[in-house]
């Protein structure tokens, strides 16, 4: 493997000194960019895309090449293990993602097989061999997953969804079978990051975009103990530095100490939280992500700039921050935004490093 | 007006003592009871069940009727403010409420009447009197109206959205102009709550449904700025009582001490924070209501119940506590499960009051 050149990202998840504040974006490799829909398009579609390594590498090197990024995430979809546990995943038009087969009975549960990335998910593995040898060191690469509940939810409802009726009906009514399955995902999920780990991902972050639908209570139970059993199963060292995790769950505001406490390095925050009173609370305990509401990408360069510079004084100075938005940029941004974003993080921070 | 038979609800809210916690449902008059669609059948649609004093008090009392709750909630839509306005309310079967004319520039906001309740929405004044005489005493009425950045939500994208594209670009990049427009909807919901209780509304609650898409920073000065401003001006006796003002900012958790600081009597919760350790963090200085999932009424009785405890125990005894869901009931919950609720909340909660 070639030499790291640009090493910000690693350092600042391990709270380690930077000259300026690192920055990605969730979705950096989306809708937003015309490259990006013209590759998609050539795929044929988004199932396509994600399932041939040359193209997901492709689409994941696209914002490098247009803005100066501190790391590259593979371009997968999160819905990857539940489809390779053979739900049938697809794709309605405007719909977002469906399942033939949902998961709603015991027999259904007890079917489920345990992921064999290497067997079961070739494609991805390869797509982050490809990718990290593409990078040549420019920055790191980052895998993902979904959470066990998040993909449980996909996997219950058949779909996205609204009121979450089919899962609730199961955590409420049937709280054991809903633990059998997220059992197998965590199981599953531990062996797919592990997975790309070995093959060139040198950092993970697990999204767990629905725990924020839970009660406090139900989180702790149904989605962070999860995620904390997969962040105990993860390889901890490759090529000698640490591979840090990120715990990312959308509107986990209230609940940033426990998600503290899984043993991750980095919590990843959306926008509704402060992001000061946020490493007040955590008391150096990890490094933070974020929190740049995604909606500030449509306004001009000066209010993008005045966000950066808000939240950055927000933090404040000193080790243990990475810039992102605080949820995935939305197809509706003009990609000059996203630049004037990502220089203006770089531009304003440094004197919080000095 | 005739004696108030049952005043638990307006006891709980005053942080006075009361025999049994009193309960409610947000939504209680809605599409899960087979009567409630009879009559929205009848009307022809939504709009004309809410213009018609007469169905709107049929559809408020038939909850009542079937459950022993202790308060009503008058039946109307949020959008009756922004529809008095001049924006031309609609409904698209399956899509949600619409507006003819979306509030996009200057000039929209610049043209933008002050609502006179009286003169603009007598068919909601109507319905307040027409529910109070019908109530004749049994429980109180609540009167409500949506929160004025919740209102300018739907009147600046024009219908319920994903992204908020028109409202955060105005947010970030006018803000003087949507300052603008949430002055004037502060002063027309102003006006509009205290029709509502010159009318008969014995306390109100402020939905504030859509303030948890925005950062802490921007909740302060775009959605409850103006609720403070609105619980400023409002009536604050009639009849001899105080008439009590409930906040509730869905996803507002993070936010319970500057929500309690607003002059409001009580603080609703949504089902993801903590009522025990939100009643620490409030310390007395308000009534707390909520906040059970409301997806648990789509489980069993009996996991019904073990919820209805669990959250009484995480309250405690003692005064404060008007029970809830932590959101609107939906559409697909079955009847009797709200019977089985209203029935825990009464009976598993004297233990805490005795």
């Amino acid at each position: 493997m070639s030499e790291l050149k640009n090493d910000r990202f690693l350092r600042a998840l391990m709270r380690e000194s930077v000259d300026v504040t690192p920055v990605w974006m969730m979705r950096q490799a989306g809708r937003y960019l015309p490259e990006y829909r013209e590759t998609r398009a050539k795929a044929g579609g988004i199932i396509e895309l994600f399932r041939s390594p040359q193209l997901a590498c492709e689409v994941t090197l696209q914002p490098l090449d247009r803005y100066p990024l501190d790391a590259a995430i593979l371009f997968s979809d999160i819905l990857t293990v539940p489809d390779a546990m053979g739900l049938g995943l697809y794709f309605e038009t405007g719909e977002g993602p469906r399942f033939q087969n949902p998961v709603r009975t015991d027999a259904d549960v007890d079917r489920l097989p345990i992921v064999n990335p290497e067997r079961d998910l070739p494609y991805v593995i390869d797509a982050v061999k490809t990718i990290r040898a593409e990078l040549n060191g420019r920055v790191p690469l980052i895998g993902f997953s979904g959470s066990p509940w998040t993909l449980a939810t996909y996997m219950i409802e058949g779909s996205s969804s609204k009121n979450y009726h089919y899962i609730k009906t199961m955590m409420y009514d049937k709280p054991e079978l809903l633990h059998q399955l997220l059992s197998k995902l965590a199981t599953s999920v531990t062996a797919y990051l592990n997975a790309q780990i070995e093959a060139g991902a040198q950092a993970v972050q697990i999204f767990d975009t629905w725990g924020g639908i839970l009660s406090g209570h139900a989180y702790q139970a149904f989605s962070l103990a999860y995620m904390k059993k997969i962040v105990e199963g993860l390889i901890t060292q490759r090529e000698g530095r640490t591979v840090p995790i990120i715990l990312f769950t959308k509107n986990g505001g209230q609940w940033l100490e426990s998600i503290a406490a899984s043993g991750c390095h980095c919590v990843g925050l959306d926008w509704t939280t402060n992001i000061g009173d946020a490493r007040k609370r955590l008391d150096g305990r990890v490094a933070l992500q974020g929190n740049m509401d995604p909606a500030v990408l449509y306004a001009s360069p000066q209010a993008i700039r005045s966000e950066v510079a808000r939240l950055l004084e927000s933090y404040g100075s000193g080790v243990g921050h990475v810039f992102n938005l605080g949820h995935g940029i939305t197809p509706g941004v003009d990609p000059k935004n996203a630049g004037v974003f990502i220089d203006a993080v770089h531009e304003l921070s440094a004197q919080y490093h000095a």
